[in-house]
């Protein structure tokens, strides 16, 4: 840590820094310069974090040299460790999954027809809201436990696993009973209650990015989950708020490649929510394969018109059988196979 | 409800899309312009709402004509309806409220100098964090229970009702024991379970807007609150994320006068976390109460550099002191009191 | 455009609104729903344009139906019109144009040298500043004149078509004499009367997003170019600014399919500029591709580390040779090529 | 300047570095930390500026320890130094200057009766465009020459001086023919070439800030006016963009306190554009007034429902009499007048 002084810092003050830095255990070193002294904060990182150094009289700021997430960037070798829905493994290098499937859960027979059709276009997990956060109370909330059972009627018609959310910490047992990976949307994204209830899950969590969290935001909430001993953590990039108002967010593809470089976790990118305009969605979904996601998550509906939740945004499925194929051409052209 | 056409509607879709309109029960209005047509959706707004007009072919945009919250808007006479903390009245016209103390409680001893500090200085609620969201998991959660009867010991030596964070439903039967305001903070402003669970709590709520939330996003989430029964919600602004390195926070005081009129709630500012810098947290406090804010939350510590979180944007009591003097002469100025 | 009167509105100020809006000569249709008056405004766009109904008593929003740009949308044909660098045309369809380039032009050796390996490298144009936008007064502002004669030089010698950036409307003059494309900067891309200058110049123009414009902005700013009869505009997403501290800017490939839908224009991505970070240019290059691009704008120097100006996001001539590569997988992968 | 190495870094690119700092006729500092070698650059700050320490093999970040602007922070004093618009100080410490008018100068028999009613008032300086950056080219561009001889007509009627924007460096003569005041735009805020001539230009320049312009940003292209030996500057905040669609732009009023620590320039508000809604801007001008404001700029209008632009943002004469009353109380308030 580096701690900048003020201009009209006094050596008194500066003695009283370097005191206090001691005191924690730590070393440090003045480095004075022509308009300016900078004082470097050596030792153990973990005695370093949260000391409010920046409250001291003369100080102006303090920069941190050292990120502050460190299990998200562990390695056991080359690869990235993949972690594996109900045997499909996501970040295993090559292959790209494709995780499809409604906004919402509606009734048995539209999730498993959509199942079905998901399933034939090439997807390998099955996504379906049972619980929704929708902005308004007056929005459809899911069908809850009956939305669960039509889900895992669909896998058992399909075989393909299950993904979907997580909304509270008491529903936890719930969940475990019937999905094969849990979602932890954008808004809960610092829900950090949830974030270490989900940390003590044996099943694996794909994390989304909150509508304003920065990159290192995301990491440190990925980072609350394995810290709580679930290794197996996906992220998901959704789109960013900006100022932007003519697609729903901002899809920041940006992000893709910075969490594969920071981090050893798997990176799923979500085109449908993160340009909300169902005409834009399989060019967002090729770029995210070139950018280098591992997998994407596409919303599809046999009848958008008819869709409970986000019709708009929803592919009919020859829309995703097409996009299966050009998104089959994109990652052979990077080297990599759906 | 406004249905606006694309160019190339053809008269097959629009009828197609009045039919859908009366099959739902509802009335429609087509207008017929130089270059583009445009559908009115006329009937009962719960009709009307969520239902998947986007999605259908030949629509190029949907602009809702009734706001998405009523709750929020209503109103019983001319005055906002004050919400009570432990016998504290917020927004009840006239009187600006103070709510003050660090931002975590720390041990006993900590919670009753400052509780007691700001109390002799003008502050009527007291605030401390008993659980905290940190952005990282290696900082300091918060005490827990032991921190809410730190609180309840403060409460008792200077007769100030407690604010405090609730970050998990399951912790609403211990908070309600101890506290006399729950909190719910800024990254749980769209836990959605979490807000029908103090909901349904007979203590008031003090909503924190999120850090990228619209004021819509905001009013919707105190709706979530009202529509489970509990009819005390404070709207809380405390900074929204921006493209601004320089500050923690945006404080957007924009939001004070278009919440007050756009809701019957009453208006906290919290320029502490606002603009995140002890230098500049004045300046703000005294433009929120120009700009109409009903109370105003402030962090003091008595040991800024010692403090266990967010030192830094913590005033002295000295400082509050100052402050307070110059918030009753603005107060006054635009014929409130504090 | 669709007025929304307020729910308060009176039958007079109903009466008054038609009234203003025939007394424009235009026409009017009121649709009375269960809680709120619309009155549609029919005619001709150009007279219903800016007329301040906002303003009116009663009225609480106006909705334009019809989009404010117009000649960016006009096509003749079903491919957008190619725009033609020095006899490169981009945006002809298929093939993608590598421009390339240093940042700053330092000196004649410089701009030889590199636009000789970016040239073998497969780029088609050369880019370079002699003018220099720089936040600071105190960098370098680039060699003017200077700067020009020595991207002569390197056209001369390689062959390559130059562009450059213009910053004074002053400048037409000059840059018309050395240049083969207008570049106008992120900066001034509302600099209206450098946008109706270059509008009257025969050479082509690359107008770059500003950091916080929106699409309808940029596709605005176009339209002033276009409108002064000039209709050579090349449209380039550049990055955008959010609250994102890891990257430079936030490069919004969104953008890409969407200009593409709703213009004629042929859309460049840099992405040199818009993610800011060497390592990370790869991936947003073959991104922006895959999401459409007709081009793409790449910042190359042979020693970055000696470079005048932004050096840390410059590729080293071998690393553009193996991005070339890269580039031709993903063009031919969506049936396009390089 | 600080830099930071890469965890990877090996000895030998560590001397690289420490020489090539050498090199430059600097001096280094290293200081090896537990995880992270860090070096210091010490020495004149202008030979340490822009050079491209970032881009040197080993380096991970570099964090400079001197704000790049240097002139907007010197001082002749205690007091900020005050600006003089025709004889109106701005910035003299106690006084509160209000400048109104209306957006765009109409007609003569318009702007005189404007500047004869806020001059009634209060107001001591008038605004009022002849040159209008609009977004579209369709909109009205504003009268020019003729609007500024409207402009000096008012002046002759009311003694108000007269503040109005330019858009081009070609205007500059024309422009100090009529104007006491020049305004350069928030769309121009990074249009150095405009700087550098308002930089040599004798009258004065109100610079507002940009849509997304950092306060950094802000002070440095202050810094190019002041560079060029123009010393009379002021700052104006006017709202940034931000993700709030509810108001025209987000008012940043955090931005107020910090302009005013980090610099000796003068600062203006501008609550008409910040906000963009009538009923909102006389809160906002009063929390202005208490955030340290030293002058307010309002749009009035006799008919802001037949103005040529922005009526629905202008107040009305008898509201912008009864905000000056407010203006007067908050201002007495915080020991200060208009």
């Amino acid at each position: 840590m580096i701690i900048i002084t003020q201009p009209s810092v006094t050596d008194a003050q500066i003695d009283e820094i370097v005191a206090r830095i001691e005191g924690f255990g730590l070393r440090s070193q003045v480095m004075r310069g022509d308009s300016r002294v900078v004082i470097g904060v050596l030792g153990s990182e973990d005695l370093i974090r949260e000391k409010p150094f920046a409250a001291l009289p003369g100080v102006e700021a303090v920069v941190p040299v050292i990120k502050p997430y460190k299990l998200v960037t562990q390695t056991n070798g080359d690869l990235p460790q993949p972690v594996s829905i109900g045997g499909v493994k996501i970040g295993s290098g090559q292959k790209i999954v494709l995780i499809s499937g409604p906004c919402s859960v509606e009734d048995k027979e539209q999730i498993v027809k959509i199942a079905t059709a998901v399933k034939s276009a090439g997807a390998r997990v099955l996504r379906g809201g049972a619980y929704k956060p929708r902005t308004s109370p007056y929005s459809f909330q899911g069908l809850g436990e009956d939305g669960l059972r039509y889900l895992a009627d669909a896998r058992a018609a399909t075989g393909l696993p299950i993904i979907t959310e997580i909304m509270d910490t008491r529903d936890l047992p719930l969940l475990e009973k019937y999905a094969d990976c849990l979602q932890v949307g954008s808004r809960n994204m610092q829900n950090f209650a949830l974030l270490k209830e989900v940390g003590r899950s044996r099943l694996p969590v794909m994390l989304k990015r909150g509508f304003s969290a920065t990159i290192s935001d995301l990491l440190l909430s990925a980072e609350y989950i394995l810290n709580e001993g679930n290794p197996q953590v996906l992220l998901c990039e959704r789109g960013i708020r900006t100022f932007e108002p003519m697609t729903r967010n901002t899809l920041d593809l940006n992000a893709v490649p910075i969490l594969k470089a920071k981090s050893r976790l798997p990176v799923v990118v979500d085109p449908t929510h993160g340009v909300g305009l169902r005409e834009f969605i399989p060019q967002m979904a090729l770029a995210a394969v070139a950018a280098g996601a591992d997998a994407l998550m596409i919303e599809v509906h046999h009848q958008p018109d008819r869709a409970w939740s986000d019709g708009e945004q929803a592919l009919r499925p020859e829309g995703f059988v097409d996009l299966v194929g050009r998104v089959r051409q994109v990652a052979a052209a990077i080297g990599r196979e759906v």
